[in-house]
């Protein structure tokens, strides 16, 4: 009895340290990205359109690009770089003709979402992340982050091609 | 004097008259979309996203349909005819290619907005508008409500060839 109260304690000690060392940086954490520990955020689906797109190739997909109020403020605003707190989520979907529409319009011009494909999320964290332009990231599947550290060490890579005025963001603002 | 004080009330009262019997309909109103009298809802650029489309063809453009929270709320739960408040926003952008993205990628695959085209909106009241399935129409363009009847006439025509389960309306929303 004594043994075993003995290990239960060791146990929630060990516990509590590994949350403790390892949540920060979201590598213990179910709910955060990998390398980044970024997580959902909270309503993001309730958020305001900055912009929507479509891209062909292997991605093939139709997207949405959503900001918290603070990326939309910034957005508006023409304020770069970008503000501490910016969230972006992009939304995308798989691009799949709409045979209901097409039907109705009576030839085929209509693509439309079909089944999610990802969510993936941007957050402006000068300090955070100041290795990677002060921007953390994420990719969402079905809710959960795509557990894979190399897929999330391809993210800044990738928008340091965006122009660099735009703070490594590719999405300009439609109105 | 007597005259001119004659004339003044007479002119007043025919401009009441005519503001009283032509703006409940529209048709007086420069800011209404003709037989409908419907109008650019108020900060409907900051309502929620439904869902987005590209439709190709003669149109070529890539859409947001919006709503407001009758809408969304509808949408979500699948409420079927619409209720009465209903507002759906559909903002579209001419369908360009993204150079810089293109350049970015290393290949031909970004579609993103160019500039606006239009703005359609679709207002649900059973009562006013009872002969066209419960829906008024209007069409904006720079904010102004094109001045066609001939193409307001066209909006019900096209929007009864949605299936009728979705209560005249094309848009499904995206998750």
């Amino acid at each position: 009895m004594k043994w075993t109260t003995h290990c239960a304690a060791v146990a929630t000690a060990m516990f509590v340290v590994t949350s403790l060392c390892l949540s920060p940086a979201g590598r213990a954490d179910d709910a955060a990205s990998p390398v980044f520990g970024v997580r959902l955020p909270e309503g993001y689906r309730d958020w305001r359109v900055i912009s929507v797109a479509h891209e062909a190739g292997s991605l093939n997909d139709i997207r949405a690009i959503l900001g918290n109020d603070i990326a939309v403020k910034a957005y508006r605003e023409g304020t770069r770089p970008f503000p501490d707190g910016t969230i972006i989520a992009r939304v995308a979907w798989k691009y799949v003709p709409s045979d209901e529409n097409n039907a109705a319009f009576g030839q085929a011009q209509s693509f439309v979402p079909g089944p999610a494909t990802n969510v993936q999320v941007s957050v402006k964290d000068s300090k955070s992340y100041a290795d990677t332009g002060g921007w953390g990231y994420g990719q969402f599947e079905g809710g959960k982050p795509n557990p894979s550290e190399a897929l999330m060490k391809t993210c800044f890579d990738c928008h340091t091609r965006a122009n660099k005025a735009y703070d490594f963001v590719f999405t300009h603002y439609a109105p």
